[in-house]
């Protein structure tokens, strides 16, 4: 894992201080690249003031129409937040995400997702992502700033770096690393189809299967060669039905 | 250690708005009692907008005018603080802070220290504590906000705590569990059947395709909701077929 190629995204912070207090956290811990995705406020003198010199990380910020376009790229989607009812995400411990994430390759494109001020992520984006990362909080009184929430899970990988440093890992081959999310994307609008196809999904009545299936194939962090031989298959199955 | 022994100590704060950061981030963490040294600010609506409702917190704050009478009745007082040149003093790692605290009694009271905003604390504060803690940081860009630093050094302790009690979990259902590994064997023969049928997989020429299905829904930990879709799948393809 290269820090230069994690990317901490805020999905529609309404605060600018937030942003700039993110943006300070980030440079603390060495990181650099921050994704807005749907930013509800200007980035301006408020965020610059609490950035407090970490400006280069606000200049070069990304900003993005939604969460799918600012994770396209990205082999491994981490969102953090509070725990789920309804259809539990696979979830990890901070210091188990900083674990995970150390030991993955250098060429690994990560993304850390971080939601709204006030209603978090929404379903529909907690499922893009592979994982959830919750940090521990006093049930009470859980609800953490998210520059805050940024500052400890930064902190956490900064750490657990340092610590890991001389751990070099070999690096797999291409083919055998996770593939970036749009390709996933591409499997399951595939699969989808061929669902449909074989009578086994009913577009009208689809249930929870493709969210199961997601949820699934993202904790799972498919590669290449897996790709290849699942969009191999549904293929087959494909030419088979014409 | 009790959290309700442990007082976070600011000394000589500036902003406001990091007092009720402040609060806010040692409430997330189960922290409640905060002692100011000689602040440099009024506690007012600035305060209280940023501690998000930890107002109790801060209605019950103590207000000292030095650090020795803030500290007198702790017996194990941490600051928190960058490496020292001269005279360095006994440092530990955030990790170790927490290990240490949580393993002392419950009747023991407990300082963490913070300084002021721009120069930290002085060597005469530093050497009325037992130990400094030093928050790993960025090298070039090494300046933790005061709320955050006392954001990290508070979750530390409270995972630490957390992990140390029973952790109780709450296990998932059955249906959420991986299977044993009978039901995965058994899924193998349905898929490679499967495979076979749609002509995917040549039989006579198989090549790593099962190794390289297997190697995938092993490390997955597929689960018996997920194994029922998968099969599911499997048996509308078949019928299609016949």
């Amino acid at each position: 894992m290269k820090p230069q190629n994690i990317k901490i995204v805020m999905v529609g912070t309404t605060h600018p201080g937030n942003i700039g207090a993110a943006a300070r956290a980030m440079g603390n811990m060495c990181f650099s690249h921050l994704t807005l995705v749907d930013p509800q406020c200007p980035v301006g003198d408020i965020a610059y003031a609490r950035a407090s010199g970490a400006n280069a990380i606000l200049d070069n910020r990304e900003t993005c129409k939604d969460l799918a376009q600012a994770i396209a790229d990205c082999s491994c989607v981490i969102a953090a937040s509070a725990r789920r009812r309804s259809l539990p995400w696979p979830e990890l411990s901070p210091p188990d995400m900083a674990d995970k994430l150390t030991a993955m390759d250098d060429t690994t494109r990560i993304a850390l997702v971080f939601g709204r001020e006030h209603s978090g992520l929404s379903n529909e984006e907690i499922q893009l992502c592979n994982y959830m990362v919750c940090i521990p909080t006093n049930p009470d009184f859980s609800s953490l700033n998210i520059a805050s929430a940024i500052q400890v899970l930064c902190y956490e990988i900064f750490q657990c770096q340092a610590t890991d440093e001389s751990m070099a890992v070999k690096s797999p081959e291409a083919n055998d690393l996770p593939v970036p999310h749009a390709e996933l994307e591409g499997y399951f609008e595939h699969l989808q189809n061929v669902l449909h196809l074989t009578g086994y999904l009913d577009p009208q009545r689809p249930g929870m299967i493709m969210q199961r299936l997601r949820r699934l194939y993202l904790r799972s962090e498919v590669t290449r060669n897996e790709i290849n031989i699942l969009r191999g298959m549904l293929t087959a199955i494909e030419k088979q039905q014409r």
